[in-house]
């Protein structure tokens, strides 16, 4: 049997088929380049409908460039980002925000990836002071890259914080649809609303081909970023095959029921995992990942037969991720084989 | 009648249908992500068979970042990477190139886009000379922004100049296969096998959606590349679906058939406008572009019909472009829309 | 009466007279800019005496400097860097490692500035794994910045360390001499001898006018310092001035006097302070500073008489810093303006 | 006879024997580090009273950091920088703009190293394309590295253009003095009454020991660049030693004195040498240089005995300077062995 990749990252999955029809029908004819298009004209509407009209919105190939550009756009070379030391703009993309922006990464050890004011208050200061970073962006990630999620409650008081201080509040929303399904609350309540300035939205892991978008809830804040893009290697010349993508999934409710479906399915994971002797579930179930604590000798056999990533040595935690294609007959297999394979106590 | 945009550039057409089919066709199933699935294995193999057997490429989602992240590799920031100022890299990458790489563009003025060892030795000099950019590589754009090709004698000669000096051949290769077409030679035989060192190998103006990758021809060269390409924003998560695009570009001579049609109309176009009063073609033709002076009180009238680019405000030249989906039926019909625009003088 | 600076920094102090008497007797007639002058071909020799036949040394202004530019020679873009918390480079450089370097600073939490092996192997992992910044350097400051001193031990160990995992070893030396001092053993036993790869080697706080070096112990990690340094703003055009005073400086054990005096007045400092009640010494006097809890309530009064910083607010710890031209009288007088002080209980 | 280093640069030259007398004086004390000093207060008073009460003045090491910092504060990563090819920006600080500015040099090529509004002006376009770098900055060099010298009228004409286009007129002046002094106008007449934003202000080249200065004339120009600066590993610690020599050079005219003898010298190897046979002067003799062509076979002839630079390898044009140092013997010295070594044909 060959490794069965299904839990081992959203981004396994392959395409909605919604997604999927809306490219190939985006197919006919000629089509002005870089963004000029009317699939982008309607795409950025669509943002619109769910952000606000007063955000501007552009759209970058993946999530590591919505991140690192997004910030290039608010920070000057003598910055700092304060963000979770598990966020993935400080993990998991190669030290592109040092290389890029050029800036501080502040990084703030958390229990469960959320930021709080007092976690994040002893890292607030120096300003002025020409021989330290000067902070300027707060970033989180909604919802973390521990599955845990902000209510809008908690952003607000982190804002209202940042803002206080002459900061700004960056979000990383690799996954905010994921975050919205759990709080059953709109895209924009939990980004504008609570006083989010800058946001990365993601669409590939909730089942887009490609694609992310930067939206800036204030205008003043996307000044240039049309040349922070281009200059990033980020402007698509066949924009409409991104934009129309965006257009599909902000319709519909494309986006909801993808996010609701896999946390559905990491829910049912979760349920079904959690009675399994040896499986330690270390991190709330609030989106479309499990991380439990499993026995070290078992993560390499476990692994012959489903891929996934050791999240952390220590324990060793480790990550199953649902997604939009995850179906319920998937979630009852794994179980079982989790329980088969940590029950022969992993012996080599 | 709205705007045409089929002459404005070949990143206007759509994909080709042998290229969505085999996107499509890969949207089954969960596939690794970042590219360790057999998709991408495949397109590698592919490209070995085209491009030998000692090469590493790399897939990158576009042109831009193929150029500024294949050359960062092999550049340091006190380097400088002297190329035609008509480059790509030089007028159309927003200094992503500077900002990047971190190093200096020397450009050469040229009549018709390519460099020869005469225009560049002038500026490959200053090694060892602490207060200068010390010359490191020398790019050249197959065929160049002017429509031109090179030669593989041509190419030779320069790759020889160029590492008799201890430096590195770069090839921006976003039209290779045009030029391919045009010399009626393998892709091997204008690259590698003439001295190239690093290659970005295009895709997207030939019937791809996105995608290009990054080619080097010493696996030397290409060590760290996977850090520079993750770090540098463009590691695709869903990497099958470039992957994809790659293998069936490559087979069955997809690659060739496209560029030889777009050379093929733009051959046609050249035939048929070069009789009209007042157009005058001012490079020669070998590739998918015509470049032409028309009198400037006719650029807007004519682009009330068809979009196009003014490349350059002296003449004013302008640029226009076929691509695989271009028709015959289609070139007639510009043709005779220039023809009619151009007689009436463009009075106001 | 006015502020009294003398214990806020080594760097409060002037020139030490030998230091400026070389400065004077070098301004005379010409000598060819940037460092081909007769003055440096003698510094850099005094350098060898004291570092070893092998290395290779350069010039720079100031520290900073030297721990950027000397890092940005052997780190590259996707590299991290692991330091303290605590290091220079981390909190008092304005995020210029990061922006010059471009590279990311992995930051240990430390109880007294030192690094050991067990704090940092945490951090040595990820290799290969393209999402992740490579470990490539660790960086321990010597003595560090709360005025503690490695052992030749404790950096053979490290440095054993960190070159079985591939990596380097830096040396923020600010105050090098001082350790050298403290520790009894000559410049080489505590940096090249025990395996540290590259130095940042200071002056200024230690007697000279401005001027600092960074040392290579291997030549081969030295290949291209020079554009990287002139590069980096920091080739001098009078080098003969920086020049002159390392060779003053390491002649006649001058930075071995000034160091051993800045370190005995530091220890006299905290002999005296050390009795005086609601002042509580919270590093080991190791070499030219004192580390002390006082009042918080105090902390202003006690500045408006002597400047010192402080340097933690939790605490608050304060910094007292000696240096080559403190006298015992002025450590005197010190003490007894802080017991006055404090017993007032610094009411308002 | 050694060879003789006095024509090679300005930077062969010591210190001026009044500067050097004010660092050993201002040796006295203890002085708060970085600038917040008396020295450095009474020296910004100096640059006010020159350059008017609205500027911004900070110091720096060097020329090339002046340069790159001062540009580094008005311009974005996506913005171009036009300035003569011939500029020391250019040509000689390897490429350290475009790595540490992170933008693009656009370099236009003059005769005399004098940029004008028609020169210009065909880089000054693309405002809001995002795909070409956004001109913003425009760079003269008063006096140009060819010795010539713009006037006031010509800065102001330069001046009214770029600000009509949004943009800012920033001036390399490490040699200011020289051009004031041939000008007979005040530093604030060439510089800020006729447009200038930002000036790099030499003072090493004219006496001075190390230590230059950006003046910012619209003070919301300044902002942040205490940051830049120190960031950029240009914040000197004993600040105090850069300050004095600034306030000296600013009193007494001992600026103006300086530039005018060095110049007064130029002008009389000029005079002397324009009637050597086989000596061409090639650029107006307006500063403290003369560039002058000579039988290419004599160059290293003449060097064995004077060290000088080969400006131009075509001609080959050479570079003799002149310093506040140079004395009427030593020019008639130096051009009786120019006049004997040329003579001899300089067969081998």
């Amino acid at each position: 049997m060959p490794v069965n990749y299904m839990f081992g990252s959203d981004n396994h999955s392959g395409v909605h088929p919604d997604i999927l029809k809306a490219i190939v029908s985006a197919n006919k004819g000629y089509s002005i380049a870089y963004g000029d298009d009317e699939y982008t004209k309607r795409a950025v509407r669509k943002f619109r409908e769910h952000f606000g009209e007063d955000i501007d919105v552009y759209f970058v190939y993946n999530g590591t460039a919505a991140n690192i550009l997004g910030l290039k756009n608010i920070a000057s070379s003598f910055n700092s980002i304060i963000c979770a030391e598990t966020a993935h703009l400080n993990v998991h993309e190669c030290c592109g925000p040092e290389n890029f922006i050029g800036c501080k990464l502040v990084t703030v050890p958390t229990q469960d990836g959320k930021l709080t004011v007092d976690l994040i208050k002893p890292f607030v200061k120096g300003f002025g002071d020409q021989h330290v970073a000067q902070p300027r962006v707060v970033s989180i990630t909604q919802p973390t890259e521990l599955g845990t999620v902000y209510t809008p409650a908690e952003i607000r008081v982190l804002a209202d914080f940042v803002h206080k201080n002459g900061m700004l509040l960056h979000m990383d929303g690799a996954r905010l649809c994921n975050a919205s399904a759990s709080l059953k609350v709109g895209l924009k309540e939990i980004t504008g609303d609570v006083g989010v300035d800058v946001l990365s939205f993601g669409g590939t892991k909730n089942g887009l081909m490609f694609g992310e978008a930067v939206v800036f809830f204030d205008k003043k804040l996307s000044k240039d970023f049309v040349f922070i893009r281009k200059q990033g290697m980020q402007l698509a010349s066949k924009m409409r095959f991104i934009s129309t993508q965006f257009e599909t999934y902000l319709s519909n409710d494309l986006w909801l029921r993808n996010a609701e479906h896999a946390n559905r399915m990491a829910r049912l994971l979760y349920e079904k995992v959690k009675d399994v002797p040896e499986v330690k579930v270390v991190q709330r179930v609030e989106s479309n990942a499990v991380f439990a604590v499993i026995p070290r000798e078992c993560v390499s056999r476990l692994q012959e037969k489903y891929f996934f990533h050791v999240f952390d040595e220590e324990g060793p935690v480790v990550r199953w991720m649902c997604s939009f294609s995850t179906t319920e007959k998937d979630v009852e297999r794994f179980v079982e084989t989790v329980r088969e394979t940590l029950a022969k106590k992993c012996l080599g």
